[in-house]
C-alpha cells in the first residue's frame, strides 16, 4: 500500500470551501482505499489529508482523472500552500475500503 | 467525527513487532471510522498511526477496553517516543468503515 498524509493550508476564509471540493468533485479513484479530509482545529486555515492507496501507481494514476484535473483547478485558487507532505507505507488497519 | 494523526518511534528494530500489536491486538473498537497502522520510508523506527472517530469520547472509550489496555502493555516496551501528534476533525471521505 501507499499512504499520504499532507496538510494544506487554505486562503483565509476559504476552508469550508476548499474542503467541500476535495470532498465533493473528486469523485471515484480507483486504487483508492481511503482518503479522509480533515480541519484543523488548532489552525482555522488549515486542512489534512490521509490517502491510502493499493500502491504510488494509483495515487499517480488519480491525478490524470478529469474530475480530479478538474477538482484540482478549481481548488488551486483557494490554496495558500502547503505545509507537509509524508509519504508512508501502510501496512494495515481497519476502514480500508474495498479498491474501486 | 474526531481525528488522530500520529508518529511514533519504535525502539531500533521492533517496528515490525510493534506494528503487529497495534494492529492483530487491538481488537474491534465501537466508534472507530479508520484506523490505519504504516510504516514511515524515510525512518526505518518511525511509524504514523491515522485514526477517525464517530467523537472523542468513542476515542476516549476505546483505551479503556481491555484488549486495548493490554496491547498498550505489550507494545509499551517496544515504543522508544512520540514524535508527533495532530489532532483534527475529519469532515468526510472514503473508506470509512460504519461505526463498529
Amino acid at each position: 500500500m501507499y499512504g499520504l498524509i499532507g496538510k494544506m493550508k487554505a486562503v483565509p476564509g476559504q476552508r469550508d470551501a476548499l474542503a467541500t471540493i476535495l470532498l465533493q468533485d473528486v469523485g471515484p479513484m480507483p486504487g483508492c482505499l481511503s482518503y479522509v479530509v480533515a480541519h484543523d482545529p488548532a489552525d482555522a486555515d488549515a486542512i489534512w489529508i490521509t490517502e491510502v492507496w493499493t500502491d504510488q501507481e494509483s495515487h499517480k494514476a488519480s491525478l490524470t482523472l478529469p474530475a480530479v484535473q478538474q477538482a484540482i483547478a478549481k481548488a488551486r485558487p483557494l490554496i495558500a500552500g502547503f505545509d507537509s507532505h509524508v509519504e508512508t507505507v501502510p501496512v494495515g488497519g481497519h476502514g480500508l475500503a474495498k479498491a474501486g
